[in-house]
């Protein structure tokens, strides 16, 4: 999406690949929204450790990411032998592998990689072709992000109030994102609406990384705290409610998403709001049979008793500082512990609707269409 | 209630008044929860500046705030002219009362020592008179606080997990609280239970002051962020909400509190969950006839952009710093604005109880009890 710095307006993905320098090119979202910076790693080493240090995060992200540091790792074999090149490429799928061992789209990408190179016949034809199945596996995930969009669009009528929780924009993605898809393809065919960026604490993805978002493409946008959506939808300021998936079960239709996600659910149904839910395929999880079988992370008791930001003044007129330096200041008492679940679960009946690449379907409705919704592909795929 | 400095515990009210130097002591609560500091006013001042500044906050803990604060401008006149005195009284009057202008409790407090100090004869008497109403005020306070805790205690067994969101505790009363007075009454009826503290965004109370009392009053308890309720809820880890309230429509049995509540109250309906509403009298409003009719303050924006807190590193490892000092953190995209609305109002159908000083009652009952709820007392003060 565009991003201006300096008053110069220009695209950019999260990801992209330099062959001149055999570098990965990274937003490094550790500075947002406090600073823009592009960072090169110059080997696959420091690609792993990008993932791992969370310079780069999301889905698609760091599948695109990893599909390159492996095209990365390619490149830097010099000899001729394909074994020792073999063994090379192993390794350097290990080191990507584990850089977030439990995710799943950076070894779903790693595998799409290492299938297309096989057809090729030298070292140096694996090599090009390592690179091109990680740039077509990048495009493809901007090819379903414009489809989610495409598809979402239609929800979006002129003068909508809109809300979102937490980040599955495009930062998370190669470009566009999920739960934004619908926002950016409905800006681009010229209609006018208002998001509200629910701010997701305790890691504040919808008021840092939502909101720089949407302020970057100029989308009217406000942040709120996560409690105050129940008095703006009892007040008739909310007309749809769009949000992402970490996982959606394919058997039961229950949605897991950051943590806030199960109560903005509960309010849209009360008050009458649509409730949908934009996700690529590979976040369905077509094994699960219930909800209550997956795990929900707890995290570290810190983030939920403090805050991370830019030390400023509490006045309207703060500018983004030059160092995008960022304290952790302990907000809670001191003495005082923490519970800190990071995602809940949203069941079927409160979802309206699952927005996905090939349409939108009922959450109750994605078993029986199975096969449109990728069933087959993800069962070949080593979990 | 007790409160441990330096490894001493003892029992504070959040203010008293000290003869021997004509000074009002109150908890300086801005620098909680990271240092607890007594502060003495010089003056009635002094003391209108600390209600203005927030160095006490709360209903009740501003009204008799007020109140001491007119004794002391009583002592400071010189002289014995009824007349000047009144003159004088009047100026103290004045000037506490715009300390926090639409507040209802110091006009309440100020109008109750006023009345008393008309019964003496000289000014000597009526200075005397003033310091024993603003007494009474306080210890009436203090006794409604007391009453709560024992009607609301009998909704509370052993091994009860609660959920509490914002601040109603002893640091806004005189001592002991509102919705905190079940808790503190049932700990002393030893009886066991774990409370989740809500964090309360954007002002965070309920990490900061709640979380606060709860330790130092040793009763085990987390803070949780906003969005978690929810999913605690719908994993069967909440068994019970108590919350307090600015303002209870004696019409309609609705409750306008800190943004947030109504939230829980849909949660809590929707997971069976029974969710208490502890208030004092003087909160209860006979006039309104429709939630609508509540004025929803639109409150600073920097409120929800940003963080207070002090300057540390993310481990649990973390100590009160001796300072106390805070700074402001901005955490939203600072290109980016808020909304920011500071209450919401809670259908009386989501409340299962209202716990007064004189017994518990359905929303709808209030009405029909009022002559047992003041009323009539009410309509009877300058409001």
């Amino acid at each position: 999406m565009n991003v201006t710095v300096h008053g110069h307006t220009r695209h950019y993905r999260t990801v992209t690949f330099d062959r001149a320098h055999n570098a990965v090119l990274l937003i490094e979202q550790r500075l947002l929204p406090h600073a823009f910076k592009i960072v090169a790693t110059r080997n696959f080493r420091e690609t792993a450790a990008a993932i791992r240090d969370m310079v780069v995060r999301g889905a698609g992200a760091i599948g695109a990411t990893a599909a390159y540091g492996l095209a990365q790792g390619a490149f830097a074999f010099r000899g001729r032998s394909l074994e020792k090149y073999s063994r090379h490429i192993e390794a350097v799928y290990r080191t990507l592998k584990a850089a977030r061992p439990t995710a799943v789209d950076p070894v779903n990408a790693m595998h799409a990689v290492r299938a297309a190179m096989r057809a090729g016949k030298t070292v140096e034809e694996q090599q090009a072709l390592a690179l091109a199945a990680a740039e077509e596996f990048a495009n493809e995930d901007v090819r379903h992000c414009e489809a989610i969009g495409r598809c979402g669009a239609k929800l979006i009528r002129n003068g909508m109030r809109i809300l979102t929780h937490c980040n599955a924009g495009w930062l998370a993605f190669v470009d566009i994102g999920t739960a934004t898809a619908p926002l950016y393809a409905a800006q681009a065919q010229g209609k006018k609406f208002h998001v509200f960026c629910s701010e997701t604490r305790p890691r504040s993805q919808g008021a840092t990384l939502t909101a720089w978002e949407l302020a970057q493409q100029k989308i009217s946008h406000q942040v709120i705290a996560d409690s105050a959506a129940g008095h703006l939808m009892q007040r008739g300021e909310i007309d749809l409610v769009i949000v992402g998936s970490d996982r959606t079960l394919g058997r039961t239709g229950e949605v897991a998403n950051k943590i806030g996600t199960y109560t903005k659910a509960v309010l849209a149904e009360r008050h009458g709001i649509p409730f949908y839910v934009a996700i690529p395929l590979s976040t369905i999880d077509w094994h699960l049979k219930s909800g209550f079988d997956i795990p929900i992370e707890e995290r570290h008791e810190s983030e939920v008793l403090g805050a991370w930001g830019a030390v400023t003044t509490p006045n309207s007129e703060f500018r983004t500082p030059n160092s995008g330096k960022h304290v952790y200041v302990r907000v809670a008492n001191p003495t005082s512990g923490a519970r800190n679940p990071g995602f809940d679960v949203t069941p079927p009946e409160l979802i309206t609707g699952i927005i996905t690449p090939v349409g939108i379907f009922k959450p109750k409705e994605l078993w029986s269409k199975r096969h449109q919704l990728g069933f087959h592909a993800q069962l070949d795929v080593e979990r």
